[in-house]
């Protein structure tokens, strides 16, 4: 992936940082050009959707806008590594290469708790490459939630 | 839970199968009245989306008549154990109680696979009773499978 992907996804997180929501970005493009098809960031608070990740949103959105069920040919970039749903989600739409920020070592269910995609039950054996931009992409979560602390004192 | 809410997400299941979708239904209800908020079943094929599963429709309709991010006080039937996906998303919106009907083998990620429930990763320790009407739903999920593999020969 390049460098166009990626700021493409921190711009969504740092959009879902101004609008109070958890700051993630995502974007899945052609694995072979980089063509970004769809883009996603964070609303479960705007939507009331614990559901709406950046990933389920990019995802629903890249279902559309090629009409097939399965997303092959095509890769997820995501600011943050994905939670047990939307691991599950990825394997499900057949994405070639998962690639993602910073990593999660409370939700993350790529390289920590359930690992999905290496579990020996996974469907798909995805390509993944963690830890892109890792520092911008932690940093941007750190101060969110710093900030939720500190207003909350 | 009770017979009717059996009867309704098995109700589910039965019109997924006349449709040609894999026969799963799912209800969600008040977990102290058994009263029935929402009701899903799979719907991957008309939709053309592989997210479209019984327990996500159910959720996301829970969500929008609550108005809550969470569905706390509510409970979920589903007639097949939840996949890896949706076993995240019931974690994410807290519900109560799981309980499923058969058990699957290939994608559940309840009491086998990922175990998400059980997993120390869990944000929620919900409780969950598998097996409801085991052989019923089994069997609506085997008699479907079998006619695909032969309509295929």
């Amino acid at each position: 992936m390049n460098e166009t992907i990626f700021k493409k996804a921190y711009g969504l997180a740092q959009q879902a940082f101004k609008a109070d929501e958890v700051p993630v970005g995502a974007v899945i493009f052609k694995t072979e050009t980089g063509e970004i098809i769809a883009t996603g960031r964070n609303q479960t608070e705007r939507l009331k959707d614990p559901l709406a990740h950046a990933e389920m949103v990019c995802i629903k959105k890249a279902l559309k806008k090629t009409g097939e069920k399965r997303l092959l040919g095509y890769s997820l970039f995501v600011t943050l590594e994905p939670c047990v749903m939307c691991a599950g989600a990825i394997a499900a739409v057949r994405l070639d290469t998962l690639y993602f920020g910073a990593y999660d070592q409370k939700s993350g269910a790529v390289n920590q708790g359930t690992q999905v995609f290496t579990h020996p039950q996974t469907h798909h054996k995805i390509k993944v490459i963690g830890g892109i931009h890792e520092v911008e992409c932690g940093d941007l979560m750190r101060t969110f939630f710093k900030n939720k602390r500190e207003s909350q004192k």
